[in-house]
């Protein structure tokens, strides 16, 4: 079964809903997500926040923090999955940012991601360098977002 | 060329910004147009109201007005793409909704879909009947929205 699935039945079954913050993914992993049936009853939703302007007006946070790494960092990874949690007012918050293509800054940061998942009493985020096409990062993104979810519902 | 490749390429041209409001398809027409490198410079972002809720509290559409088709109608379309159009200070708008899966209502709505465009001077919003798997019928209904956009952009 793919994690997607896996991942969405997990949530049904413990009653717990998700929103996501995507960048450079562009909505991939929120749709993955919603190919599994059934997934509206947790899934409340996401936000594509492709430009600076969209991360600061819609989620709030600071133009001077994003212009630090581009939008691209730990800080902003957490900030983007708890700002969207509270936005859905879901129970899970999940964001991934990252370098996928030729706004990268210097070569070297191509395939350079964070992503982040934000509940409650918990925040967890993970930097991942990936090599690949545009389209293989931001699929492999996806899933490291997803793969991340999953992990954070079994450390307690 | 692909169309979503060709859409980027036209609005960059003619400087013109997009956002969408995507429900059914999950964030898949996100996806498909931040595929062009460079999408970033006119691509404002999404925001994939995949609940009821979504649609009410972050885009403002009254719970009366969603519940009468599950969501799913042309006066919802019309009014996800002008919201979201507003909401990311976006000069073009576009949406999509319909039923993809089991929450269809009826068996013979499944693969009803609305995709509807939003400018400054102009709406357009069609109604199309899709046949195929839940995969297909969201990537289908992803497709045409980019196609309506393009099209929206030729007729004045």
């Amino acid at each position: 079964m793919p994690l997607a699935k896996k991942l969405i039945k997990r949530l049904i079954k413990d009653r717990l809903s998700l929103a996501l913050a995507e960048s450079a993914s562009g909505g991939y992993a929120s749709y993955l997500l919603t190919q599994t049936p059934g997934a509206s009853k947790i899934f409340k939703g996401s936000l594509i926040v492709y430009s600076m302007e969209a991360k600061n007006k819609l989620l709030g946070l600071k133009i001077k923090l994003l212009k630090k790494n581009q939008g691209v960092s730990k800080t902003i990874a957490l900030a983007l999955a708890k700002k969207v949690r509270k936005k859905f007012n879901a129970d899970i918050g999940g964001a991934l940012v990252g370098f996928a293509g030729p706004a990268a800054p210097r070569k070297n940061k191509l395939g350079t991601f964070f992503v982040a998942v934000s509940s409650k009493n918990k925040s967890l985020v993970k930097k991942i360098v990936l090599k690949g096409s545009r389209d293989q990062l931001r699929k492999k993104s996806s899933r490291l977002l997803i793969q991340l979810i999953y992990a954070s519902l079994h450390c307690h």
